[in-house]
């Protein structure tokens, strides 16, 4: 049986063009700096982001961590969103890895307020860490793919110039965000020093990040990437998906959005649940009955329906390439079904 | 000119006993654990908290960072409150030295509440930290040296037995907690794994704390301890005052909280402040006119007494045996003159 | 103009039935564990070792990485040979990932002599650090493509069984011994706790290594890799090439030692050089004339050949897939050009 | 029973002067940077040493980590000797808490081949460590209290500034090989960027050491001591005591050289035993027989003489304060009663 797999975009699949690409991708080895493909997708990358240099790297987590690891040191601060994926999604990474603390931020939609972020920079002093990072996230995982606006960025950004903090952005669905707010990525991009997006989620590759910055960061990057054991070799097989990605994949996130409403008016009139209207592809359900998200998920899934949670009274739907509006339809036919059963 | 000193108990000097202790204390030497006086201390120490052993450290910086090095391992989550003092004012510390990143929680009078304890503590998986200590501090520094009553430990004991997850205690002050719920430390130590608490502070010692906990844990402890540089040698004379502190000085704390209750009784009338009734000796003062707590200090030391704030809002008074009830009253005449000025 | 490149047999590229597989290969979300091809490749990686279990990774430093993390705590110590690659060329990271520190022993063609490691664990103590690894390096690569008898590997397999410390197998090339040694994979892999191998070199895959030991380690190893960034996608693409590599790559190792034979016949003829018969693909030679490494390697360069150095008085010269017997005699011709010119 | 004590000049305890210090020494808060007797040692080390700054520790240990710390960053490549105290003795703290890796040279007498320093100085590269600091002991302990002459510190010196790398001296027992080489401290301490040395050990304080070096190095390495838990109050009853060593107890150490040779004459004409002429205190004592060192050292203990081993074959011995020339010719009678049985 095929499943309507709703559970994250990171389920999708290659496209035949991809596949295709990688089977003629020209390569080299990336040891050496010398895979053509490679070379392209990370200069590719850094021009549409607006930014110096480009470091492709297997994940959205590596990209992520490698960051850290090239901005901060050890016994550092970072202040992020309670919520962002760095934090809660990466496996304690950024203590492990970059020996940094969190300083965390309740968001609202994603959004850390201005001057809680002021508060948050730390005083010089012996006993204190040293603030050295500020991440924001957009789309906004958690907060159920919601999009921080332009004018927050900026915001962020120029309290961010006044004490001398590098913003690293975690834009691993950027592009959702650049559809939506209808602007280029590279509008979004220059409210932060470093971005991190995916090409694995709503591009639909097999798998890969690219992480862009300056070019004196990217290079520091690329040494800790292979401390971590990011270092590729004939890594153009999979880059040139990422080619195909960025210049085929980008304008379809908007279907990607609207099967999202659509499933947003059914669920908006179901009575047991709370939901808001999504800015992307990601609909964040609150449960209002006395049943736990674990439930519904197992029902769900004996219907033909995947859907993760984000705890155990919210419920996670993304939408994705892999989904069709029909699938949405029958997606609506399976929850009402399970609903009425749960009720 | 003798200032007033309310900045932090930690400024209290070693008593004439203790002075006599250091000159005529046996020594040891304590990297082959043969320090009587080491020895001594320590087990008192963990006979007065009802532990198995303890372990004599150089500060409640160490205490606490070698009890995280011996309870975690790196890419672990640690469950403890926004503004406790591991979290708060260990220099980027659990992060740095045992690559561990907290869940914070914010608490209400340095209670986290009990359900969101539990929502913290992370479900099994790839992506998520493995969550292996909770933190607990009593007294509550940050929250204004407020005691954490036994019912809420019993409770947040309870939730970890659940879940098998030790709990570590920042009983800096402990005894002045105890003092409060006129209970034995012991009462309180009971509902966690390890304690630490100081001899430097309200005891009056030169310097010095003490972990204690399980016998294994404080054998794995002292190693712990060796890696950060904190193993010793003839630390016998200072343990010395350790001793005197545990036999002399813990009654007396009494008084720093009558000092503390004075001051509250001036400061709650005063129209630019608001001021919370206090537990222990630590006073928090909001200031509710348009002026930063750095002004405010600056203006009493001119007259002669000496204070800090927890933030630009909010001031913090800390009475000890340094202070007499005399500069109590003297304390109180150059808060009403300062006030009169910046009003 | 084509180079005959004799730098690495990580310069390798894939086959065409590799981008075949690839084109073709069935793929899954491997995060949710839903990848058919990475999942039938960690199986029969682990199948070929002799191992319960196995874990894809992207390079072969990540899966000797995660296998230091996995093993080890912070403040242990590894024992490992002097020009071992984990120490001496993944950028720092076993004591960056993993808070190590090695317990360097210098080695004769790979082997340490079991009396040193013996003398090498640490007694128990405070000031000690806790020896909790062996590592074993097969075929040696700073060694010259050495291969370590099944004998040597028993003995120090014997020796950790009595000591209680497990042994990691940085096999990278362990096909290369295994064809050497003309026993399976697994006969070697059975004196190790935990192996890694690579697909990338020899074996021509375009990228990806495997980690290969018992079930619980490997579950810990996933938790590990994710961490450092290394969780996949649809991994299935690479995952694909490595299918091929384990069925149709390995026999054909045995040309690439040919090939370094015929190199070795020829250069131990030179008397500019000092070179050691081969065991497999890589050729390391002492240059005995007052030039460095780095100016021959310009010469060769000038003439279309590419080569590496050791340091500055070595040089190394490794064969594989893509040189040919033609390139072998060619090569030869050029190596000849060039130390007539230098000598 | 009294035992004469050779284990450690680490054994020695604090004179009646110290006493007297500590029981008078004027103390303040060195959390705020107030205790007068703290600020005055700083100081006065800093000018003995010839460095701007300085900084008490409490242990030799946490001086050379907090070097580390300040000096390197996770990743990095320290090098130093095969059997540095850093290295051997630290608890696998450099990995642990810096993160970094050693690069270890054998020295002869604790020097390692200058050509051997300049060949470890990684070439810049993607998979090569950060060469970021060089480390000389002085005097060497596990090269049996020998002391590094001047014209060689000199040399390590000058190839350290060719690569912009700094220097730091563990000199533990730097006044030991300042009496040997007839210079003052400075005279050897110029030639590093950084010196730790300590006062609990020949010079017979009861705790502490001192870490010395520019300005803005001290500043951080103040904040890295906060982070191990280093941080102290009213460190100036411990203070007290190093100003006495300072002032009172330098030149004595030749008396404790004496008592070595005394010591040594004697030993070298036994049998069973190799013995090289000590520069200092310490007596490094191969034994020729086919016993352990841990048995010689039962026996010994069985008649009241107590020493440790460097490892399983050699013994070593350790003169200072509190073993007097009398106990010399007792601890003579009884290796040679002890020596007689084993033989």
């Amino acid at each position: 049986m095929g499943f309507i797999d709703l559970r994250s975009d990171t389920v999708t699949k290659p496209t035949e063009e991809m596949r295709k690409a990688m089977y003629s991708a020209e390569v080299g080895d990336d040891g050496y700096g010398e895979d053509p493909t490679v070379n392209f997708l990370e200069e590719k990358a850094a021009e549409i982001l607006g930014k110096e240099a480009g470091l492709f790297v297997v994940s959205g987590t590596m990209g992520n961590q490698v960051a850290l690891l090239t901005w901060t040191r050890p016994g550092d601060e970072v202040i992020l969103e309670s919520e962002s994926h760095i934090y809660y999604y990466e496996a304690g990474g950024m203590a492990a890895n970059s020996g940094v603390q969190p300083f965390l931020i309740d968001g609202k939609d994603g959004m850390m307020p201005i001057e809680e972020i002021r508060k948050a920079i730390r005083p010089k002093g012996r006993v204190f860490p040293n603030t050295s990072l500020i991440v924001l996230e957009n789309t906004h995982n958690r907060a159920g793919g919601k999009v921080l606006p332009l004018g927050y960025m900026k915001e962020v950004y120029e309290l961010s110039r006044e004490h001398n903090i590098p913003i690293h952005l975690d834009g691993a669905r950027i592009f959702n965000a650049a559809i939506h707010l209808k602007v280029s990525a590279k509008e979004i991009a220059k409210y932060a020093d470093s971005v991190m997006f995916c090409l694995s989620k709503g591009l639909s590759c097999p798998m890969g990040s690219l992480l862009v910055g300056p070019k004196e960061f990217i290079e520091e990057a690329r040494r800790k990437r292979q401390r971590l054991g990011g270092g590729l070799r004939q890594a153009g097989v999979v880059a040139a998906c990422g080619i195909v990605a960025l210049e085929k994949m980008i304008d379809r996130l908007e279907e990607d959005h609207e099967k999202a409403k659509i499933l947003y008016e059914f669920l908006k009139d179901m009575e047991i649940f709370n939901v808001e209207r999504p800015d992307t592809n990601i609909l964040k359900v609150k449960i209002k009955i006395n049943k736990k998200a674990r439930e519904f998920l197992a029902e769900f899934k004996k219907y033909g329906l995947l859907a993760t949670s984000f705890d155990d009274e919210t419920l996670r739907f993304v939408t994705h390439k892999d989904v069709s509006f029909e699938d949405i339809e029958k997606a609506k036919g399976i929850i009402y079904k399970v609903c009425k059963l749960m009720d």
